[in-house]
């Protein structure tokens, strides 16, 4: 194991009928909010109201800042911290998922300083201090909402940047799975592959040769991420599925399955960022057509771990004998087929012309993230394994 | 999934050559610390100059409060207390295993009121504020370093009383897997059953049927405990599975385990307790000898449970078909047997006669812990099938 700190502050209430319990949540930080929110669905499926509620009654006032979009903008953040200023709110509660928390984090980081929040998103300034931020979990997959990274697209500049800083963890996080239950079958299914990707990045990049409580950890979330969603598929309104859901991409990503690997890294999410960027693919359905392509790929270079995995999660014995790592890449994809997702870039109406021009954009990203092995060629036979 | 608070403040830093971050993890709460540890056993192998030197190195002043004793007792807190007051210690800093970190514990509790600090432990006051806690971690078993648990026995009352507060989370705890080098092999098979038994209460004495992230979280640990501690009998200062041992003790206690899981018990610590508290046996050797014999009784009422944890943590196929609960329990004391743990009640030369006191003990402890399944006749069955 090599040496880590783990420190993770958040204080997860789950469970239903939770929601009331944000206003108590919010009180001790003051008496004016930010309330971040997407476009409008927690309006519809009553959310909004019962965050509204526990926030009047703890005698909190409500600025709100709504229409946060799905790969979160700079330009809207920049709107939220100039609201915050205006109206001295002490506290920012997002409601939402991962995007809007995403959002409340960046505006957490930029209400407290005096110069543009993209600079520390470039690295020439760092983070100090912030305002608190509690948070209402709608969707079961990034992560967000008990870890401290951030994603934010400039969108003048279209750049897509991400990194993390202890100080933005939630204070705390309300996690009740029936929030969830208005999330459709396919975006259900696309918030449980990115939840599996998270982990799957750590388990396949560590450099590490001896993990097993990492490894363990990270294949029983796979086997109940897989098992839950796909019995979800016919049952969206089943708590005991929604709530397994919730809380597995939770602690997915909230710097346990990660503590001790060492240097890991995210070729799988550099990858999709592209196809994000360049075509109008929801990130869990890119992962799902990328992970496959990069396990082809991985499997030339270290197949035993292709087949530990293969073996502790789809069971030891195949056809003829242990499971083997082609037959661990097709049983994954099997899976992913059975929940709905999309599995090759044909499926997504990507041209097998456009590979260049996507590791292209990849190649840059691949800079940024110090993944020096993934140079253009690597990334297009990668994506050719995608096809 | 049951509605739950999952709320771990604790930073650990984790890994070898960290011991000398303890004086700037103390610093930020005073200049002066009261150094708690046990028998001298760290002066022995160079953690208590590694600490010293750090301390004074970040400018802090030392109390000494040392001769912790493995079970510890009220009478030593209450001097602990004395001595922070007269010295006016900010912090206090156990140094050693879950019996110094508990003693500490109760004097964080008890050095910031005027009343006695027992009333803590009787329920007739409650626990408002403490002093902050750091730890260096010397044993892996406890899982104090991560939890905001304590257990101090009354010497003068003969009682020993456990219970829990958010506020006895330690600030900071330091994991050096060196720290255990010296650890023999029979204590460090102790502390793994230790760590062992507790995820196996939470495992086995949940109400729910549907805990499957739980459920794998928990078998993974078991597997790695085993395996680590099997290889570690022939390797006692092999690093890599110094570091999995205490990694795993420390995830087994911290909250994450029993999440969700509703109402949990401890019966057999319960029993154990009164081993403990009847003859001199270690705690770890006392749940080496009733794990098996509980196990044995509850196998009766919940066959499909132990069925389930043979199946996944010894593998599916026994010698004739699927493994079955029998062959579980037997596989696990041949484990016990492997690591050098007693299994009956015979090796630890506590006689049949015995039985009916021991019985009496537990079940005054029964009653504190609103075990009300576990009554006189039961308790002695259990200890009958612990032979």
């Amino acid at each position: 194991m090599e040496n880590f700190v783990f420190h993770n502050p958040t204080k997860i209430i789950f469970g239903n009928n939770t929601i009331k319990q944000i206003g108590k949540e919010c009180k001790p930080y003051g008496d004016s909010v930010l309330l971040v929110y997407g476009k409008g669905s927690i309006r519809k499926n009553g959310i909004y109201q019962q965050v509204i509620s526990s926030l009047t009654e703890s005698g909190i006032d409500i600025v709100e800042h709504p229409d946060v979009q799905s790969n979160p903008v700079l330009s809207h953040v920049r709107k939220g911290i100039q609201l915050v200023k205006k109206n001295n709110c002490q506290v920012v509660c997002a409601v939402g998922g991962g995007s809007v928390i995403d959002e409340a984090k960046a505006i957490c980081a930029g209400s407290v300083v005096d110069f543009d929040v993209w600079k520390f998103f470039t690295g020439k300034k760092s983070i100090k201090k912030v305002l608190p931020l509690t948070c209402v979990l709608t969707l079961a997959a990034s992560g967000s909402e008990m870890n401290s990274g951030m994603v934010i697209t400039n969108d003048e500049k279209k750049l897509k940047f991400g990194f993390g800083n202890k100080r933005l963890h939630p204070k705390t996080s309300i996690l009740d799975p029936e929030t969830t239950y208005t999330v459709p079958a396919d975006y259900s299914a696309y918030g449980a592959v990115d939840a599996i990707s998270h982990v799957l990045e750590f388990y396949f990049t560590t450099q590490l040769q001896f993990t097993p409580v990492q490894d363990r950890f990270i294949e029983g979330l796979v086997i109940n991420i897989m098992e839950c969603c796909t019995q979800l598929m016919k049952d969206l309104t089943n708590y005991r599925l929604r709530a397994e859901l919730m809380w597995s991409s939770t602690l997915a990503l909230n710097g346990l399955s990660a503590a001790g690997l060492g240097k890991v890294g995210f070729p799988m999410h550099m990858i999709e960022h592209s196809l994000s960027a360049l075509y109008d693919v929801p990130h869990g359905a890119g992962l799902a057509v990328v992970i496959p392509g990069w396990l082809k790929f991985f499997k030339q270079s270290n197949p035993e771990r292709v087949k530990q995995f293969g073996q502790r999660v789809f069971g030891y014995h195949g056809k003829n004998g242990p499971i083997n790592q082609g037959e661990t890449i097709k049983l994954f994809i099997d899976w992913l087929k059975r929940v709905g997702c999309p599995t090759t870039l044909r499926e997504l109406a990507i041209p097998e012309e456009d590979i260049s021009k996507i590791a292209e954009n990849a190649t840059s990203l691949a800079k940024i993230w110090r993944l020096d092995r993934y140079d253009q060629e690597t990334i297009e036979t990668i994506l050719h394994l995608c096809r």
